[in-house]
């Protein structure tokens, strides 16, 4: 096997030295950046240096995460190496913070925890501007190069789905993790709004903003939840299989936007569930779920007027049109308005973790269809939005197909919290979901 | 007039250079600053070279706050003055962070907000331990230095109260910045939560954290509030004079622990504003409003476990005792608890709003009394955190004195995002209140 084909499980359960197996990544990355150019900051020789670093420790000081290279979504604060003295700039996609990249110098909490778990921090990951557009970044899919990524953690997804490392972190406000994960072929995780620390990752709308993971496997995943110290109320007890678990596919009131890749991947799921022993019933949200798509899109735009005030007074002729619209906000968004939608929503969250509870998870569109063509926007995110507005659990599977032949995940949901159980019951569904159709050719 | 003595707005329609005015701050700091500690951080020669330098600036170019200094809460980031190479580190009261202090390096919005409106940010002012405890402050009560001057925007609130700085920053998560307006004698702002972009301060409580100013007039409340861009719906008509207003005078279900200073505060407050023509009635909050204070401390507690979480697993032993608390949660709260919490929050918002909608401002407590003895805590939040766990903007006006001979305040409250109108009631009220028997002596 390839060393930079195995998942972070898979190399510290080999023995391997750190250096060994980033070398192995960054020869892969020399291979592919520029077909995939999933790097808004990379510096190899920094990279080796921390590896050989970590090398140096001794097996029984060593962190749970040992030597796991991990690419971080640039908008994450990340600070100098005070060995190295070789700066890791956050530039946000953003002209305003290029010239002060040297100077945006401090670890956001969740690098620190990364770090004290003895994790590698492997370089900045492309997101569009802020995280907050569907426009402007460079990345291109893996699995087809005339095709997005998806974003706004647009080279976290490529970069995981193309072996380049096998962990990364994004953020989803809207689903700019859910989505990329679907269409990179890989597992996504946003966990519950707030479980994890949003200190020093730069806002886009406050009331959503979630920090979250990609990854090829949900261990994986659960060595990144363990670092968070991602605890459910209770320790969840789930079996490794499915018969018997009890699943709704839920269409969510956005459902005439899929295309027919994911119409046909949802009815294959159900399909392959029920086969294993699994109950799957259909499951429709009563009718005031029907206003989430507008609060969410409006507390959204709401949200980003004030995060984006500051930039907008000091250069805005530096920001993307769109955030530009946030704050000169030309259709009339009112206070009253956000307030509405936040308030709606809030009362919304404990109705829909009632109606999740009754099942083990349910089976949601992580997006659209398969990545569209063409580098120009990040995809449509109608179709996993919901429960980020809804601030749930949600993970990405994959293991579906389009009609070009790339890859198609679904969602798993789970109540508020209950992270751990929901990585357990995504583990038993993952191998079902593998006769979905897809397999990478990477 | 000592110079010193200037309101922001003084000294703007003054003419006098920046410089002039600053040195008069800083010698009367020279003379106060042993007996009151408001400061964290203070390099006067930097200040002199920032005054200097905003004096070469051409009338034309000024900004609307050109020359105003401003004290800052040691929780905002601020970032190394590229002219002069000199930092401004954020310690955040705590020894995790001293080291670090050059290498957090970045400006938090609501500075850069104020920079490009001409500001000079003057120098760090103390803080709690992350903002986050009532203990540790080294800050004193310039009207007398045996008590507290209340917290945790502890500095903030002695340097404005004690004529060191015009205008300070401070937040508010429980009563940070209500409580010490109260306490020295002098007006707080805390706005509507998610008014201004909490970008670049540290977190302690996500939910509730909400940034804010200190000042000794409206007049310079105002001013900042249009540095923040802050913006009601509808511009507000309010006329300079109380005649004809309505007032509600609100107890809150914690009021039984009101001493008696306060007691008598807003009795007498209720006979000001009625003897100049406005109506006060007494207003009893619905029976499920006596949840608040509960549900804020337990979302509070929770909320602030996953931002300590990092905190603690890198050095516990550094960590003040309370804040190891949370994260090790023996009271053992759950996700449930903090869920219960926040939906509980989330629905009175509205239903406090259109309550507070009926009135031109809610008059309320502001502190449990004047500033207590002693200067191990910095006070009990209790009579003030109703409006901060309601998200609505609060205003101290001083002007009623305790048994001591300390100041009081009264606290006026509208629904969220009212805060314009708020400033315009809080400027026709403060007048009135200054018949409560207040007269500062310094």
């Amino acid at each position: 096997m390839l060393l930079y084909r195995m998942t972070a499980t898979e190399f510290l359960s080999s023995g391997l030295k750190v250096e060994d197996y980033v070398r192995s990544l960054l020869d892969h990355i020399s291979a592919r950046d520029s077909e995939v150019q999933a790097w808004a900051y990379l510096d190899k020789e920094y990279v080796l240096s921390q590896a050989r670093q970590l090398d140096t420790i001794p097996p029984e000081k060593r962190g749970p995460l040992h030597g796991v290279p991990v690419g971080v979504k640039d908008i994450y604060y990340t600070k100098v190496n005070k060995e190295s003295l070789i700066d890791m700039p956050t530039q946000h996609n953003s002209p305003l913070y290029q010239d002060d990249a040297a100077n945006v110098n401090v670890d956001a909490a969740l690098i620190m925890l990364l770090k004290s778990a003895g994790a590698l921090i492997f370089g900045k990951t492309t997101t569009t501007e802020f995280a907050s557009v569907t426009t402007g970044t460079i990345s291109k899919n893996p699995h087809n190069p005339t095709r997005t990524p998806g974003g706004s953690s647009s080279g976290s997804g490529a970069a995981v789905g193309d072996l380049q490392v096998p962990v990364a972190l994004g953020t989803q406000t809207i689903g700019s993790i859910i989505r990329p994960a679907s269409f990179n072929g890989i597992f996504g995780f946003k966990p519950t709004w707030g479980a994890i620390s949003r200190e020093g990752v730069k806002i886009c709308a406050l009331n959503f903003d979630t920090m979250g993971f990609f990854a090829r496997s949900i261990e994986d995943l659960e060595l990144l939840a363990d670092a968070a110290r991602l605890e459910d109320d209770e320790k969840p007890i789930v079996p490794s299989t499915i018969e018997g678990m009890k699943f709704a596919a839920c269409k969510t009131h956005v459902w005439p936007q899929a295309g027919p890749g994911t119409i046909n991947a949802l009815d294959l799921a159900v399909k392959l569930l029920r086969a294993q022993g699994a109950s799957v019933e259909e499951l429709e949200l009563p009718e005031e779920f029907a206003s989430v798509r507008q609060s969410h899109l409006q507390a959204f735009e709401c949200d980003a007027r004030s995060t984006f005030m500051n930039e907008y007074i000091r250069a805005k002729d530096q920001l993307d049109p769109i955030l530009v619209g946030f704050v000169e906000n030309p259709t009339k968004l009112s206070h009253r308005d956000h307030l509405n939608a936040l308030d709606n929503l809030a009362q919304l969250r404990p109705k829909f973790d009632l109606i999740a509870s009754r099942y083990d998870a349910i089976v949601t569109p992580s997006a659209v269809d398969e990545a569209p063509e063409g580098l120009a926007s990040t995809g449509n995110a109608a179709l996993c939005a919901t429960w980020t507005a809804l601030h749930t659990p949600v993970v990405n599977v994959p293991g579906f197909v389009g009609e070009n032949g790339l890859p198609i995940g679904l969602s798993l949901v789970a109540p508020r919290y209950h992270d751990r159980r929901l990585l357990k019951v995504a583990a038993a569904v993952a191998p079902v979901f593998e006769g979905g159709g897809w397999k990478s050719s990477l």
